[in-house]
C-alpha cells in the first residue's frame, strides 16, 4: 500500500532540529501501520555552511537560509518549528498563513499575549497544529495518564514536580550563541521557567487539570555573565531557578520547583501525584520506570511498585523490542510524530495543540509575574 | 568506677515517653564512658492505671498522676516532658522554677511568645535544657552536617525537604485523645506544621542556616472530624498539609512541604541541599544511608554516592555493631541522651537548647501567619 | 502480675555477647505480655578485668573466669554461649547434663559429628534449646516466611543467596585473637562457610525446605597471614571465598556464595526465591525492606513492591514505634530472646533448635567436603 | 564529501533482523564521521510476503527468498545474519567463500566444532567479521571496560554474572516457530546457556580475560511442550536454567546464573566484578547506569557511586542527546554497526571477531558438557 507523504519543512538544525529530524525518520520503520509517511523535504537555517551540512546528514532533500522561502515552497506541507523561542510565533503565525500544517517545539512563545495571536493564526488557518511538549509521550508517562484517567487514584491532594538541572553554576558560562541562548532572556523569554517548568506544568496540566492561581518565588544566583553578542558582560535577566505553589480545580495543591543549580541533577524531571486511594511518580533519570503505589493491595504486602514499562501493553511499546528493553529520550519525539501523523489521519487535533499549550504559557506568565510582584496570582 | 546518678521524672507515657524511656535505659550499655547514669525515678501521667503499668513495665521506681507533686519531689534531677504541645509551656516553666533541668520533646511550645517565656524560665534558672528534635543525631544526618562544616559543599543554592505521611486520609479518623490529640488544634497548636515541618525546619536551620522570611500555603482536606472531647463532629482547625518557600540568610533558596495525604508515605522526611560543589540527601525510610555528589570526583565516574552509615568512623557508629548493620529510628533518642548527659558533665548547652528551638518555632509562627495572610512574612 | 524470672548465665562478652545481653534486657520494655523476665545472673570470661568491666556495664550481678563454675552454680537456669566455634560444643553439652537451658550462638559446633553429640545431649537432658540464626527474626525475613507459607509462590524454581563482606582483603590482617579468631580455622572450623554461607543455608532450609546434593568451590585468596598466637606467618586455613549450587527436596535449584573479598559490600546478604506466582528478594544492609513480586496483579501496573515492613501488622512491629520508623539489626536478637521466653511459656521448641541446626551443619560439610573432593556431595 | 556505500544483504527479518536495520540506518545520522555509508541492498527470508513487507517497511531496495542467491549477487558487500543458530554456520560459511564480508548474530554457531569451521572460512577469505555480542556498546558496559583497563581495580577476585528472565514460565508456551525456536533445541542448540549465559560470557571474557574450567549445573522444569513442527508434545531437549562456576586465568573466581524461570524479571542482565581496590556492577533493566565504588575514597563519604552515564565524555554519548538524557538498548547495535564501519575504515578487526566469539563458544560447550558428566570441565 502506497503512503501519502507528509513533506516536512524543518526551521533550525539544532538539538531539536535532531530530535524531530530523527522522529521523523524512524516513523516508517516502527508504526508502518501509519497512512502518511513522512519525507524531509527541506531544512531552514540561517548559516548556509551549516544548514547544508545538516541537510546531507540527515538526508534533507534541500535546504534554505530564509524561513519565508521555506513557507513559500509549493512542495512543503508542513512546517516544525525548533528554533529558539523569539521565533516561534513570527513563524508559525506564517506558516499558518501560508497554510502549512505547524509543528512547534515548546514554549509556544514569548508570552500569553503572543501566544493568543498563534493560536488565532492556526485556528483562523485551520490548519494541524502541535507543540512538541514531548515528556507526555514516554511511554511510562503515558502510562500514568492511563492510570488517572482509570480513576484509581481517586480524589486529589497533591501534584508535585521538580525539573533540576546544575549546567550553570559555573559563572563562566556565557550567555547568548548557540546552545546558549536559553540563558539570554531576549531570545529565551525566561529562564528555568519557560524552558524547564514549562514541561512540568504540561504536564500537570495533562495528568491534573487546571490550575487557579499561583505563588511564586523566582532567584538569579549569577548576576552577570558574558554576553555572546556584545562581547561584554551583561546583567543576566532570566530566573536561574523558580518555585511556585498553586491551586489546582480540582482542590489539589501543586508545588513545582526548578533550576540550574542542583549540584548532581542533570536533568532530574520528577512528578508526583497523590491521590486517596492510590500514588504515582516518575523520575526522567530513569524515564522507563513507573513507581505506583496503591492503598487497595493486601496490607502485609503493600509497597510502592517499581513498573518497568517495557511490556507489549504499555503504552507504545508494542512498536518497540521485547519485555525488559528499554527505549529512551529520543523515541517520544518518534511517538510525538507518529501521533501526528495520525491524528491527520483521523482528522483529529494532535495534542497538545497551540490551544492547549497556550494553557502552559498562562501559568508560566503568572508565575513570573507573582513572583514579581510577590503575591498570589490567578492564571 | 561508680557512676553520678541524672534521677529522671518522665511526664506522659505514651509514644514519646517510650522513646525517651528507651534512651535512658540503653545510655549505660552503649555509652559506658559517661560519667552519668540515669535512674528512672518516676513517671507521671493523668490515669493511675496506665501510669502504673507503664512504671512496672519500664522499671521507674515510682509514678505520680500530677506533675506539679513530681516537679516538687527532691529525689528527682531533671523532669522529661513528652506530653502534648499545650503542656510543655507550664510543666516546663514551673520545673525550671523548681531548678530541675529540663528535657523536653518538640516543639518547644505553642507560639514564639510562650516560647520566650519557657526560654527566659530556663535560662533565669540556669539549668541545663533541652528539645528533644531527634533527627539531628541520626548517624547519617549527624554525618550530613559534619560534612556541610566541612567546606566540601561550598556557596549552597538550595535546601528542600519535606515529611510526607498518610495516616490521617481517611475522614473517620477522630481528632483528640491519645494518639489523636495530634489533629486537635486545642492539643497541638498547629497540624503539620508544628509536628512535621518543625522537625524540618530544626534540621535546616542546623545544617543551612537562620531563614529570613517565608512565603506558605496551608489546606485543611477534611474539614470537620468526629471530636473525642465533645463526641459530635467538630471543624478541624490544624493544618492537614503546609507548603513554604523561604530565603536563608546565606542566599539559598528554602522550599518545604508537609502533609498527612501523600498516599504511600508512611514517615517520609527527605532534604537536600545543592552546594557549588557538592549535595547531600537523605530520607528517613531508609534513614542509614547518606547520598552525596562530590562535582570534584573524576568526570566519567562521578556519581551520587550512596553511603552506608553503619562503619566505626560514621557518627556514633563505634558505640554499636560492625560495618554493614543497621541500627534505627529509636537509637536517636539514645544519641540525644548520652549527648545530654555529656553535656551536664563538661558543664556546656546540649543542642537544641530551649533557645535553639525557639527559633524554629518562630519559623513555624512566620509559615502559619504567612499562609493566613498570604503574604510573604519575616522570621 | 508478678514475672517469673529465667536466670541467665552468659559465656563470652565479644560481640555477640553484647547482642544477646541487649536481647535479654529489652525484652521486658518492649514485649511486657511475656511471663517470663531474663534476670542477668553472670557472665564468664577468660580475663578477669574484661568480664568484671562488662558484668558492670551491662548490669550482670556477678561474673565467673571458668565456665565450669558458671554451669554449677544453681542460680542460674539457662547457658547461654557466645564464645568462638571450637568450645559451643563442650560448654553446651556439660550445660545440657547440668540440666541447663541453652541458648547458643550459631553455628552448632565444628562438624556434623560434633553437632550430632550436641544434639543428643540436648535431647537426653529434655531441656530448652535454640541457636540464634537470629536473620529468622528480621521482622522483612519473617515476613517473607510468611509469604512462603501462604502458597502465593506456587513451585518454586530457583532459591539464591549470597553474603559479601571485603573486610579481609588487606593482607596485613592477622589471624587469630580477638575478633579475627574466625580467620583462624582451629578457632573457627571453617572460613566464610560457616561464618556467612551457615546464616544462608539456616534461611533457606526454613524458607524453602531440604537441601539434597551440592557442588561447592572454594578459594583461599591471602595464602599466609601472622597468627596472634604464633606470632608468625602461618598458612591461612580457611576458605576466604565459597560458592555452591544444589538441588533442594521440592525440586527447585540453589545457587549460594559468600565471600570476603568483594570490594564495597560490609555485610550484604541477599536472598531471592523465585516461584511460579511470585517472587521475593531481601538484603541485609536494607534490612526493613522486603521486595516482592507478584505476577497476580495486573499486568500494566505491575511491578516489583518494596515493603517498608515497619506497620503494626508486620511481624513484631506491634512491638515497636509507628509505621515508617525503621528498627535494626540489634532486633532479631530481641526478638529470638522474646520468642524462647514464650517458647519455655508455652512448653514448645524454640527454632531452630540443635535438632534445626545441625541440618544446617550438614549442609556446610557437605559444600566443604564437595570443594576439596570437586565432587556433587549429597547432604 | 561523498560517502562510500557499504551495501548490506541481510538474510531474517525477525527481532534481531530489525535490530540489525535500525542499526545500519541511523548510523549516518548520528555518526557523520564515518566514511563508509551503510546501504540496505536486500533482505532475504524463506516467506515471500513477509520478506517483501519487511524490505518495503524498512527501506531494502530488494528482496531474496533464498540466501544462497543473495550470497550470489554482485552488488552485495557484506553478509548480515540473523537467523536461528542452526543455520550461522552454513550462511556464513558461503559468505565468506563468495567473499562478501560477514556479520552475524550470536552465537557464532550450534558447537565450537562448527565455530571453528566458521573462522576458519572467515579467515582463509581474508574478509571482515563480527559477532553481534551487541552488549558491550552499551555505552555503561564499554565504560566499565575503560575503567578496568585504567587499573583502578586493582587484582580481581570475583566476576559474577546472571542474565534472568520469566517467559516460558507457562508450561503452555510451544516449542519451535517464530519466536519461539530458541525452546527447540534443534534450532537453537542449547536452551539459556547460548541464548543468554553467551551474552554473560562474552562480556567476562572482554573485562575480565580468559576461563580455565567451569563447573555447571542445568535444569529443565518444564520437560514437554507442543512443538509447531510435530504439532505434537515433545520432550523439550533445552536447558531453562544453568548456572556454573569457574576460575579464570588471572585467579579470580567466577559465578553465572541464567534463567527463564526467575519470576519478576524480564531481561535481568547483571553483572559484578570485585576488584582489590574497586569494584563494578551494571544491570540491563537500567543499562544507562554503571555503579561503582572505590575503595580509594575517603572514608566516612564512600559509598557506591551511580553513576548516569549519558554526558559527552562517557562512551559513544557525544554523538547523541545531552546530559541526563537516555539513550536505549537498540542503540548498542548502532555503535556495533558505527564501530563495524570504523574498522573497515581502518583496516582492523571489529571485535568480537568470529575468532574472539569462537571462545565464548568454547566456554559454552564446556558448561554444558560439565553440566551432563557433572564434573569440573577444562575449557
Amino acid at each position: 500500500m502506497a503512503k501519502k507523504p507528509l513533506r516536512i519543512g524543518l526551521v533550525g538544525y539544532g538539538f531539536m532540529g535532531r530530535t524531530h529530524s530523527n522522529g521523523y525518520k524512524r516513523v516508517p520503520d516502527f508504526f508502518p501501520e501509519l497512512e502518511y509517511q513522512p519525507v524531509l523535504k527541506a531544512v531552514c537555517g540561517r548559516s548556509e555552511d551549516k544548514t547544508k551540512a545538516f541537510a546531507e546528514q540527515w538526508g534533507y532533500e534541500s535546504y534554505e537560509t530564509d524561513w519565508n522561502k521555506l513557507i513559500a515552497r509549493d512542495d512543503i506541507d508542513a512546517i516544525d518549528i525548533c528554533t529558539p523561542n523569539d521565533t516561534h510565533g513570527p513563524i508559525s503565525i506564517a506558516a499558518a498563513k501560508a497554510g502549512k500544517m505547524v509543528l512547534c517545539e515548546k514554549p509556544i512563545g514569548m508570552s500569553t499575549a503572543e501566544g493568543e495571536e498563534m493560536v488565532k493564526a492556526v485556528e483562523d488557518a485551520g490548519i494541524p497544529n502541535t507543540i512538541f511538549y514531548n515528556y507526555r509521550r514516554i511511554p511510562a508517562v503515558t502510562l500514568a495518564k492511563k492510570i488517572i484517567d482509570s480513576g484509581k487514584l481517586g480524589r486529589i491532594f497533591h501534584y508535585r514536580a521538580n525539573f533540576l538541572q546544575d549546567w550553570t553554576i559555573n559563572a563562566d558560562v556565557p550567555q547568548g550563541g548557540a546552545g546558549l541562548w536559553r540563558l539570554d532572556a531576549a531570545s529565551a523569554g525566561s529562564g528555568v521557567t519557560g524552558d524547564l517548568l514549562a514541561h512540568c506544568i504540561d504536564t500537570a496540566l495533562w495528568l491534573n487539570g487546571s490550575i487557579k492561581d499561583v505563588n511564586a518565588v523566582t532567584e538569579t544566583f549569577v548576576k552577570e555573565r558574558m554576553h555572546s553578542g556584545t562581547g561584554k558582560k551583561e546583567p543576566v535577566n532570566i530566573d536561574d531557578a523558580c518555585s511556585f505553589f498553586c491551586h489546582f480545580e480540582n482542590g489539589s495543591l501543586g508545588l513545582f520547583e526548578s533550576t540550574r543549580y542542583a549540584r548532581g541533577h542533570k536533568a532530574l524531571y520528577t512528578f508526583e501525584i497523590n491521590g486517596e486511594n492510590a500514588s504515582i511518580r516518575w523520575d526522567l533519570h530513569d524515564l522507563h520506570r513507573l513507581e505506583y503505589f496503591d492503598h487497595a493491595d493486601e496490607g502485609e504486602v503493600r509497597g510502592w511498585r517499581s513498573i518497568h514499562v517495557s511490556d507489549g501493553d504499555h503504552p507504545y511499546m508494542d512498536h518497540w523490542w521485547v519485555p525488559g528493553l528499554n527505549i529512551g529520550y529520543e523515541h517520544s519525539f518518534v511517538h510525538h510524530v507518529a501521533d501526528f501523523l495520525k491524528s491527520i489521519e483521523e482528522g483529529k487535533p494532535c495534542e497538545p495543540t497551540f490551544r492547549s499549550a497556550l494553557e502552559t504559557q498562562k501559568v508560566c506568565d503568572a508565575v513570573l509575574t507573582s513572583a514579581a510582584e510577590k503575591v498570589w496570582k490567578d492564571v
